[in-house]
């Protein structure tokens, strides 16, 4: 009983506060993800201590990311991420090179500890999809060449930093195995390929069987299974379950009409999103702001952190033109989770020490709160949606 | 990581397994639902150990619970369960003294031990109606007046089931404080009442405000708001946390059109239903089976619990006719979570002994797996579902 209630208590908490800061900002033309994201600074322990994220909620948040990332996957087109395919591998490969140079550079210059600033210079590279893709979605430009780049660099920046995570993590114990990390460098990258070449091709032949299978439903258990399922294969080949989730919605995408997973996957979204965000928000500790030395550092590497990016993405993009690769330059800066996990495995491995954990944990927040509002100032001012972008249902 | 991959890995075991043996028993004209937690049984503990029930999966599983009886309660008709109030009344009435007197005469005769005879009674009590309006929703017979007897029913039966509770409670230890029972009591009466006369005038009005906000989705964050708030306010007047979701539904089932509840809520109910039947089943110890002496006791106490609701719940439906009657008793012989509460309950104040606790929780399976085969058998024939009742969406 006691647990049950809690657990309603923390859910109502959660989606009301979400969806009421969410309309909120959305009122006043700000992103309604940074919103959701405030609501769980708010709700949690740093503020109001309403929430303390738990196993329960973590999974729920958990849940709600893979949700958003299989339908912005099943809303693009494969097709289209393939054809921006060479700018979003420069986007990715140059949006990895310079943020590491920059914070590599930086913690030698400060702390000359080669681990140390490998570790941080790890922390600076992967970019965080999910808040992102939100604001283009919310905003409805994700048939945009902007947004088609930005996804199609975030699955490949995910492979890199998975590689990078892994050469770090070797060189700090004192070899770097390079057959293993050929091997799990190869799956990954299979992994993506095979899902964004075929994926598609085998939903389709899928669909004669689910017409002769008639079960209720049919369409829909299958979609949740293969998102489910590529979520937990993404996780087995190394790389976050979002992107798994990703690349489900993609081989489900020229079927979604069909499949009708607009009308069943998006109620499931709108439910379980906001978890999340607001556990994000709620996960930030405003104290550690306090520590010594803290607001300088923080302050320099959030600098270097969104500067390095802008410059590594926008210039992978600049055959785009100078809009463009603004766009995806701003599109891919927030760090969020990807950062969390890299600096976590740090201060398991005693390779980091607390303060710069913290401040990678820091910089990963920062950066996921300003991306949205820059990110929709430099958006196509005719795809900023209106206050009221759709009619009660 | 690790906890995300083993969310992920437990979450899809349950939903294919679900959707999967679901699906194998509705081809085989059984009751899904039987399906379901025969899924969960053979992917827990007792037979595979493919999962085993934690926090987030609980969670999960009492969401499914509470999206499943928001279903239900805004599929129904506040005016039609009023107008079968006073059979509802006296089925729930009779659905509770006679097997509380079966239960403790049987105890009285095999053990001559009051506490240990109220307590195995009082859990002969609750019947718990999400089985039965899992089975009534996949017949598509919600609207019929056996279907609506049983959920209103449900209704008093939980608000008595819960008086018994408290006063069972309170003899254990010694004495009954009336004043405090009669405060619980009428708190839960109160708030069913208010619900099921004033919800929908109230919903009724929000509507307006609703389309004036004209945020996006507003219709589905207020319902979902709405449905998680009763949920949780249920629980604080002591009622099962269904039981407020029903009623919110119950508030919502007049405006359910104009606010789009069937496209937004269903697909979420789809998704975290199976998570409630498959932990149920996963939560099934079958080596308890083994104990001295149970078989006999146990097989006892299920014919009793049988017997005595169908005799309850059927007499107190005598005016409707025998077959109407038939349906109402075998759709309330399920017990489910409730028994288990009471039984849990008596576990902690260590008034009954770890034997009648294995009794209850398996009585509580035993009634749960063999109402839905018969109820089926006593629905109208012209409302079984084909084997294929929805095309693929």
């Amino acid at each position: 009983m006691g647990n049950a209630q809690k657990l309603l208590l923390d859910m109502l908490l959660i989606f009301a506060g979400a969806k009421l800061f969410g309309t909120l900002f959305d009122r006043l033309r700000q992103p309604a993800v940074v919103g959701e994201i405030l609501a769980g600074v708010l709700l949690g322990p740093s503020v109001f201590g309403f929430i303390h994220p738990n196993e329960a909620t973590q999974g729920l948040a958990e849940i709600g990311a893979i949700f958003l990332l299989f339908t912005i996957g099943f809303e693009s087109k494969p097709g289209d991420l393939l054809r921006v395919g060479r700018t979003a591998f420069s986007v990715a490969l140059l949006g990895l090179a310079i943020p590491f140079a920059f914070g590599f550079a930086y913690m030698q210059a400060v702390d000359h500890d080669l681990v140390n600033a490998m570790f941080l210079a790890a922390a600076m590279v992967a970019t965080s999809v999910g808040i992102t893709a939100r604001v283009l979605k919310d905003a409805k430009v994700l048939s945009t060449r902007a947004a088609r780049v930005i996804l199609a660099a975030a699955v490949v920046d995910d492979i890199l930093g998975m590689i990078v995570l892994a050469v770090v993590t070797s060189l700090s114990k004192g070899s770097v195995n390079l057959v293993e990390l050929g091997i799990v460098a190869a799956e990954a990258i299979g992994f993506s390929l095979f899902m964004i070449f075929l994926g598609s091709r085998l939903v389709g032949r899928l669909t004669p069987t689910m017409r002769r299978l008639r079960a209720s439903n049919s369409a829909f258990i299958l979609s949740v299974t293969l998102c489910l399922g590529l979520s937990l294969a993404s996780v087995y080949v190394g790389m976050a379950a979002i992107i798994g989730a990703f690349l489900a919605g993609l081989a489900l995408a020229d079927h979604r009409e069909e499949w009708g997973l607009e009308q069943t996957i998006h109620p499931i979204y709108e439910f379980l999103g906001p978890f999340f965000f607001v556990v994000l928000g709620a996960e930030v500790n405003l104290r550690t702001f306090a520590l010594p030395g803290m607001p300088a550092m923080l302050t320099v590497i959030c600098i270097l952190a969104v500067i390095s990016k802008l410059l590594g993405c926008g210039l992978g993009a600049a055959s785009l033109g100078f809009k463009d690769a603004l766009r995806v330059g701003v599109g891919m800066i927030p760090r969020g989770e990807v950062g969390l996990i890299v600096a976590a495995a740090g201060l398991r491995l005693h390779a980091i020490s607390d303060q710069v954990y913290t401040a990678v944990v820091l910089m990963s927040l920062v950066t996921t709160l300003i991306a949205p509002p820059f990110l929709r100032l430099v958006l196509p001012p005719q795809s900023r949606p209106p206050a009221a972008h759709q009619p009660p249902q």
